[in-house]
């Protein structure tokens, strides 16, 4: 998700860093995809001790400027303290636990709804999953068809442990459901609606959205095309969803003629007094022959 | 400068804080200024406080999502803190002083170096300028020009501490003086060159360049049109100058047919067992009507 972009961008060093167990090897997946990726450097470290090699540099850890990627709290608190203490040092966004938010009208299948809510809530313990719906009918399918898959999934234990902090809730109107997810801003929005256009436009914090009953949340972390390191907490709220925009950075060029110059003056010297920065005034009045 | 892309952006509350000494009123530029960007909110509070009172939201201060502005070394940390602590509030750049570097080949006027670091200078006594040059002669015109000048300069004592952090370089080549450029990072870069044209493209990091004789920095920073709120200290390497971009934030939408779930499993499944999640790949296959 990160190594495609920063292969796209042209960056010059990439560095992919994981941990591992003990004395287990990285995974060869990870290597795989590494190498497809074109990523030349991969380090064994993981956890706040690698943020601070990658921000500050080591005699073996080349110093970098941009740190991508989720982490758990102590990762995402030693990101914003890296980049706090190191210029030239920017990070992609703070990361919390993961989130899925469900939205489904009453023709919505409680089986699919249930096995969406259940691959967010395996992700860890301090997952998220809600479900918002108009039909009581569809939140008693939804909880039946949860305890029954529930059953069968190895991971059952961190799911049960998420789905403490999660519910589900009866809304009055879909319209009350898209206000309530705007206010909350989800990581991950699916829609099971029969008409979800008029509903699109209206929703505004969210990482990403998946729409209709075949596009469960899976999708976009496998096989989509969608970039997946997005924004979870409510950052929604001010973050996007990471794309090539946070590998590059802009800057202006102007050049202005020396008739310009004359014209820019009407504006720049009396502004400059405003401000009382004669100097500013001067660098105009010098280069335009005129009387300091 | 930011009133503008506020505007432009639609945001739907842009509050302006701006501090007084005393019991003095706001300048009456700055609430003229206001009231062309549509501002109908303007705070009379600054520093720190004021920073806090906008991520937190008081009883008269409405809480915001993204607090935007240069400021002192204590509202900087402020921004950043506040952005830690608050989730769902975003900053624009950690900002540090005020740099100018001027890069002058043999044929540039000493004179409009001078006025132009001086126009920096006056900022404060934390700015720094620096001047590469490969000819002695202009590096000799330049330091002429500065004692000179400074003898009219109503602040003269704010410029001439920050030209104690300043200085002016012989180097051996234009490149070698873009090399050093890129490294620094300016905030603003002036080139007083013969030729531009080949230089431009080499120049990576820096928040924003004027090009040619007649093009001083107090154009930006009051006329040419370009945003001034620039990264600086470093932080060019990897922060843009302020657009519309930070104003703005994207986000992902994918839809799945039945047919194209079907094709798509073939990543998902085998992808999702590899990273041991089943709930995952159960997602796909209760939407497929496969065996679990």
């Amino acid at each position: 998700m990160q190594g495609v972009l920063a292969q796209i961008s042209g960056a010059q060093t990439v560095v992919l860093a994981t941990p591992v167990k003990g004395d287990a090897a990285i995974a060869p997946a990870i290597l795989y995809a590494a190498s497809l990726c074109g990523i030349k450097l991969v380090l064994q470290i993981g956890g706040a001790p690698a943020i601070a090699a990658l921000a500050y540099g080591t005699e073996t850890v080349p110093q970098v400027n941009k740190i991508f990627g989720p982490g758990n709290a102590y990762v995402t608190m030693a990101k914003q303290l890296c980049a706090q203490q190191v210029p030239g040092l920017a990070i992609d966004m703070p990361a919390g636990p993961s989130e899925l938010l469900v939205i489904a009208d009453a023709r919505a299948n409680g089986e699919f709804i249930a096995a969406d809510l259940l691959s967010q809530a395996e992700h860890g313990p301090d997952s998220q999953v809600i479900l918002l719906s108009d039909s009581a009918e569809v939140i008693a399918a939804t909880e039946k068809a949860l305890a029954e898959q529930l059953k069968t999934l190895p991971r059952a234990q961190i799911a049960k442990a998420a789905l403490e902090n999660s519910a589900l809730f009866k809304v009055q109107s879909i319209a009350q459901a898209v206000e309530v997810s705007n206010l909350y801003g989800p990581e991950h929005l699916i829609l099971q609606l029969g008409e979800s256009a008029e509903v699109l436009p209206k929703i505004k914090n969210v990482g990403s959205i998946f729409v209709g009953d075949y596009t469960p949340e899976s999708a976009g972390d496998y096989a989509s095309g969608t970039n997946h390191v997005l924004p979870t907490y409510g950052y929604s709220k001010v973050y996007s969803s990471l794309s090539l925009l946070d590998f590059y950075r802009t800057y202006t060029v102007q050049t202005v003629t020396k008739s310009g110059l004359a014209d820019l003056a009407k504006a720049i010297i009396p502004m400059a007094a405003a401000e009382g920065l004669d100097a500013h005034a001067n660098a105009v009045r010098i280069r335009l022959g005129e009387k300091q």
